[in-house]
């Protein structure tokens, strides 16, 4: 099973409180496809300057991510500088150098037209569209977003939602989308919009998954040392998607497995800079952390 | 098994998008005392004035709540004006009058000394202080506090929770007393200070425990309609001391489906104004509740 994924690799210059990279490799569809990989094969469409460092081609080809979608272009690489204080929440965006993703078009490789699983990680809701209008019955669509497009591209973005099966966003970005603070309210306003099920990410409190009536509270696995919140959501992405294309059946249980295996990438994922934790990361670490999920959420079986 | 509760006794004027109550059966000691009556026999200790509607008293008295330590004096009873907004998060306090509350010293009836289960609701930890000093070998003392205490009377606080088994505060609370925003290491440096069990509230995010290196992440029960938040925490601690009163025993699973029927009792108190939903509750809701809360957080029995 293969899931396509479209969106940015990027070169991230990033402070916390706990240290500083310069230019690492960072973006939406990097994290969501070394996460994935965990789980799934993995076809990433995004673009990249001339000056984007053969080594982490060689990473992520070395993760076994399928590249026949990255597109290497005359220009520099999307930069992103930010930085995070004490509680870890917002970043700050120091910089966004969009570089050759400005006019980034994805074309979709013949040979990713039939993927069964399409992963549109947050670029213009433009683009997003025209990768379903390239891609052949896909058999789950997912999508995550931001704030910026639902302020600036609100049409466009209801637009692809049509088209859109499983829909991931964070807490803020569906009060605002549906202009509710109610979240159970705001998530039968998102189910009306196109997609059948809703996933609200709240960070460090975890994810509310809406199925219509039926809801999922998932939590995020508590961390004594968060050193780098960046690419969290990504990894929730790589990793729940990842879980649904390996069992493929879309039903309640898979769906609230997959989010808890999102959870276990995102927590992982913050507990160094860049991708680094995602490089010695081993599966029987992921399914210990499974276990410990069950353990932290069960009451009536202790 | 009787829980022995210290508190205040309010009258609250309180403003929702939802709608409004003038001077409606209010005060910590209140909203726990009626949830908890749900489970278990009930004392309580608090001050009221001359002015006091003999309706909450006789409301009270229909609970089944032991108002042998309710002392009516010559003044006006504490009065607390609030609003909140959208978000119904925090509330905007208009206006606080002590009254009768201001020279408040609990005396603890000689038939409530030998109390089992002791709940200190939110006052000054040097009354606190003064009701331990009071009661006979408690099996269990919890205790509550708010940020008023932690800023101007830490020193105090920190000798009242030398003989605090359980303490329960909110998530902002908590870091403020561990100076310390990552709630792990705050919830460390809480056990240092004497409680072995620490929950940390986190309102619509639920709550989390913490008994050294054991944690339990409880959800909060997701609602379409909340209509007023206030007295969602010691409604939260009646449920859990009341449950806890029932089975006695204090081990992990017990502990977590305490906490779990304080979110329901927290979930059904915040569905209408003051004490109003307490009055039509019945057992069989709670444990509807109790089912839903089980099938809200479980994935793999799916």
């Amino acid at each position: 099973m293969s899931i396509l994924v479209v969106g940015s690799v990027a070169l991230d210059t990033i402070r916390t409180p706990f240290g500083e990279v310069q230019e690492a490799l960072g973006g939406s569809a990097t994290y969501f496809s070394v996460a994935a990989r965990f789980f799934s094969e993995v076809q990433l469409v995004a673009v990249i300057g001339r000056d984007f460092p053969d080594e982490h081609v060689r990473f992520l080809e070395s993760r076994g991510v399928d590249l026949k979608g990255l597109k290497q272009i005359d220009g520099k690489t999307f930069r992103w500088e930010g930085e995070y204080f004490f509680d870890l929440n917002d970043a700050t965006t120091i910089r966004t150098e969009l570089n050759v993703f400005q006019d980034f078009r994805p074309a979709i490789p013949e040979e990713y037209r039939r993927a069964d699983f399409v992963f549109l990680a947050n670029i213009d809701p433009e683009l997003q569209r025209e990768v379903l209008d390239q891609v052949k019955d896909p058999f789950v669509v997912a999508c995550d977003t931001m704030n910026y497009w639902i302020r600036g591209k609100q049409v466009e973005l209801k637009n692809t939602l049509k088209k859109v099966n499983i829909f991931l966003l964070n807490e803020a970005e569906a009060r605002e989308l549906a202009g509710e603070a109610n979240l159970i309210k705001a998530a039968k306003y998102i189910h009306t919009l196109g997609p059948s099920v809703v996933i609200i990410k709240r960070g460090e409190y975890g994810a509310l998954l809406f199925q219509n009536e039926k809801i999922f509270w998932a939590p995020a696995y508590p961390l004594e040392m968060i050193c780098d919140p960046t690419g969290a959501g990504d990894s929730f992405a790589g990793g729940f998607m990842g879980f649904l294309s390996q069992v493929r059946k879309i039903e309640e249980g898979n769906l609230r497995r997959a989010i808890v295996y999102g959870s276990i990438m995102a927590s992982f994922n913050v507990e160094d800079f860049s991708v680094r934790r995602m490089v010695s990361l081993t599966s029987a670490e992921i399914e210990n952390r499974y276990r410990e999920f069950e353990h932290l959420t069960s009451f009536e079986k202790l």
